[in-house]
């Protein structure tokens, strides 16, 4: 096929897409963004048949796309009340545990940004030189909260920050993969005794998991500097530990028969090597695993060892206390990519529907029973990782460092745990679909029968508004009663305030409950004295 | 001075700005910022002293700089706290009047954004071009907005956005001018009966700058069709008719005399067309201005002056059922900047503190009396532009028809009001300066006397979280009693559970009250058995 051919063939299959979304009745996004898809095609098939490529603009025919960028959406007003439920949950939990919150631009130097995330940093967003600094998008909230500590010599604080983070990732949208999303970010920053605040960001996880209500979920700890010692007792070369470590990492859905050739067919590892890994790394299970790593003479040999052990057992007892041991996995395999992570590390995952927390908490697995490969629990087979972190006791130092202040006492230890919430939103929005959501936050629409009564129907607004109830009613000088009573449907207005010239007469309003249907007699309407509305919709309100 | 000798002498006198800010222990943000200067002059200087001007980066002295792009800044937490207050009461009156909110992403395609802001669109920030289309960041709230309704065919919404955008003007940051900044936009989208939401923006205007407590505002409006009329009646060429408006549009900060001056002299008009505009511009007052424009058949002879007098009448008669006419003061030298406002325009702006807003609701002033410019009341002269906004019915048509669908069917008219919370913020924090401004939402602290007790500390503030009280406590095994009572006192937290080895024997805790140092007896301290700390605690806290 020639190019213009070519080009015509994937208009017409461009075209199909179309027709089929709006078959479908597809969401208007979705559309729009295929109908962009094909409006692109379209003109390359004009140039490539000849036409003027600068033949674009106001007056041409091609018309304005009406997209937004790739891998970024809008979200509309139902969208946003869920969003703002889950944020106001999740804030309230942040502040119980008395966090604070800052506020850092959304664009950063570019300098700040640089040897941060390794391999990733080709997906930083740069803005255009227009002249003045280098500066690029914030690619996460960390980097940007350890610069601010930093900058502000801030040696102890406890912050939370939600906000939008930018990675020019190829976007996988019906995967949730978006170039623009929120993070939702808890940070415990400051020299204090082991494993306390360590403990509290779990404490932390199990409150906001619970409260904005997931479903099952574990949470999956370790510690770098065990995983650290393992990899130094099989003797893995001090070269080969991140690439080893990131394939221990994958045993969550791998076979361990997989990860093993991995590591030695792929990785160079031998076999010897590779089997003293799996030995430890294949084990899981809750407090009791510790008395098994402290009778390993030839692991606790090492210091960090000795360091990461002595910390666990801190951290189990502090669990206890804080009453979420039920939620914690000791899991070996737990890797996690970042690099900057020096203590613990953290991973809650969701577990299958049918399995409770409680019921979830697994057993500690012998690891020769499982070696060959067939035996990974599949109760814990993680369903999507939700939340995520660790201790990172060198970050901000880097920051400091690169001011010439490196010394001990310039340090800034820090541990904290970052929550998925677009994946927490997804999960929520799509157990909503199919209950009737609101957008607003209207509790009552006053209506007019027959008669305009317009001014009527806005001081009755206006003494609910300076009542602090929110109220709407229909911007018309005359308003249809069935329009105006379909529109508290729609809207779901639990309360409709309704009056007619004979009400206004005689000095009442009809009070009526417009959610639920079956009610009866004055639960269902009644009429009151106009003196009365606010004291009785106050009333009702509060029922609701 | 050679250019060595010249930047020699920058360095130094930057060198005493930064000891200066030092010395008077300035904001760290604020001293950053000009060691940041300090470090570039003297890098400056070091290559013009022939050092090589790639002799940077990670091994060499320059030290990373430390600091936000040029115009934007972090907020620390007790800003983020004031300013989270005020967000909510906006969002509170927002949503009181049935708003919904959206979300949009911070960049769009360059190209919905081209066209909308005149000269003003040098000031947009471009996305590098890293492959892919071209994106800017969003230069206001109100083009995405238009974009989302075409793009989604909505036509009928009552929406509020707090978000950022961003401008690349020359910062001037002691002026609150920034590259980065929010804006709060509440708009009402839909065809309906003219004025009604109109005057429902003013309702909810006033009921903002009320509750965020500014101090006192006059709400000033006028309508674009009534000035078009006059231009048009006094003789202004059309091509001379969006200058013209400009300066008249600076009544408000220069006397008569300049302005006419500058449509004479700079602008070209002659002194007759130059008195006709007077003999209108000048009038301010209320609803008796009405009367005035009604009586004079030259003006009303147009169409565009019918129209925009017989939607004032309407606005004064829904404005008095609203509560909210002792705000309003007609002004017909408003005229506001951009393009795309049809009909009623507001801008509220703050008065001199002693002046009430009842007060200075300005009586009429006869245009004879002021036209040699010396009688401008000064009693709303403005401090400052608070809100703005207006009814702009075509801009949400462009997309549309740029979509090649102009018709009047897919119009959407719409009408606005944006709040400049930066500047809002601004003054509430200057105000709050000299108040304990607190960060948290802490309620509870819980104390150790002596001994460490760090599991009881955590028993006690497991059993407050359970119960949804905010606590904290010290994260040492060991910490001293009186820097937990002085942690106490610096972060504002009103209440101590403490607890020594006699109080965990006798299964007791005493419950202190930390902000009223006055308090006495039961008021100041009681001891209650450990069962009731919770109910003991919730009762204390229900009456802060």
């Amino acid at each position: 096929m020639s190019d213009v051919e070519q080009l015509k063939k994937q208009v017409d299959d461009q075209g199909q897409v179309v027709r089929k979304l709006k078959g479908d009745k597809a969401e208007a996004a979705v559309i729009n963004e295929q109908v962009a898809l094909l409006l692109a095609l379209k003109e390359k098939l004009r140039i490539a048949n000849g036409g003027d490529p600068n033949d674009k603009g106001g007056k041409s025919n091609q018309p304005l796309v009406l997209k937004t960028p790739k891998g970024t959406k809008d979200y509309g007003a139902k969208e946003m009340s869920v969003r703002s439920d889950i944020f106001s949950t999740i804030v309230n939990v942040f502040e119980k545990h008395g966090a604070v919150t800052i506020d850092t631009p959304v664009f950063e130097l570019k300098e700040i940004l640089m040897g941060k995330y390794g391999e990733d940093s080709k997906l930083i967003y740069d803005l255009k030189d227009q002249g003045g600094e280098e500066c690029s998008l914030r690619y996460d909230l960390t980097v940007p909260f350890a610069r601010h500590l930093a900058m502000n010599r801030i040696t102890a604080i406890k912050r939370y920050q939600i906000a939008k983070v930018y990675r020019r990732d190829q976007p996988a949208m019906t995967k949730g993969r978006m170039r623009e999303f929120y993070q939702c970010d808890y940070d415990i920053a400051g020299t204090y005794d082991a494993m306390i605040p360590d403990a509290e960001c779990v404490r932390v996880a199990v409150e906001i998991l619970t409260n904005v209500d997931v479903g099952p979920f574990v949470i999956k700890i370790n510690h770098r500097k065990i995983l650290d010692a393992i990899f130094e007792v099989a003797g893995v070369p001090e070269e080969k530990v991140r690439t080893i470590s990131s394939a221990v990492d994958k045993l969550d859905k791998m076979p361990w028969a997989d990860v093993k050739r991995e590591m030695t067919e792929d990785k160079g590892l031998s076999d010897e090597v590779a089997e003293r890994i799996g030995r430890f790394v294949l084990l899981k299970g809750g407090e009791e695993l510790l008395a098994e790593l402290q009778a390993n003479t030839e692991l606790m040999a090492s210091k960090k060892a000795q360091e990461g052990v002595a910390d666990m057992v801190l951290f189990f007892k502090y669990v206890k206390v804080l009453g979420v041991l039920p939620y914690v996995s000791f899991d070996l395999s737990l890797a996690r990519g970042l690099d900057y992570y020096t203590g613990i590390i953290y991973e809650a995952i969701l577990v299958e529907e049918n399995v409770r927390p409680t019921e979830a908490q697994p057993t500690a697995t012998k690891a020769n029973e499982v070696k060959d490969g067939q035996d990974i629990d599949e109760s814990v087979v993680r369903v999507g990782s939700i939340a995520g972190g660790g201790r990172y006791d060198e970050l901000v130092g880097m920051f400091l460092a690169s001011k010439g202040k490196k010394s001990k006492k310039n340090e800034v230890p820090c541990v904290g745990i970052s929550f998925g919430v677009e994946r927490i939103f997804s999960i929520v929005m799509s157990r909503r679909q199919n209950a009737q959501l609101k957008a607003n936050r209207t509790k009552v629409y006053v209506i007019s029968i027959g008669d305009s009564l317009i001014e009527e129907r806005m001081r009755i607004a206006t003494e609910l508004w300076d009542a602090g109830v929110a109220t709407e009613f229909a911007y018309k000088v005359k308003s249809n009663f069935k329009a105006q009573m379909n529109h508290c449907d729609d809207e779901v207005i639990p309360w409709a305030v309704l009056i007619g010239s004979s009400e206004v007469e005689q000095g009442v309003v009809k009070i009526k409950n417009m959610l639920d249907k079956d009610a009866q007699g004055d639960a269902a309407q009644v009429t009151v004295k106009r003196a009365d509305m606010v004291a009785e919709l106050k009333k009702r309100l509060a029922m609701n």
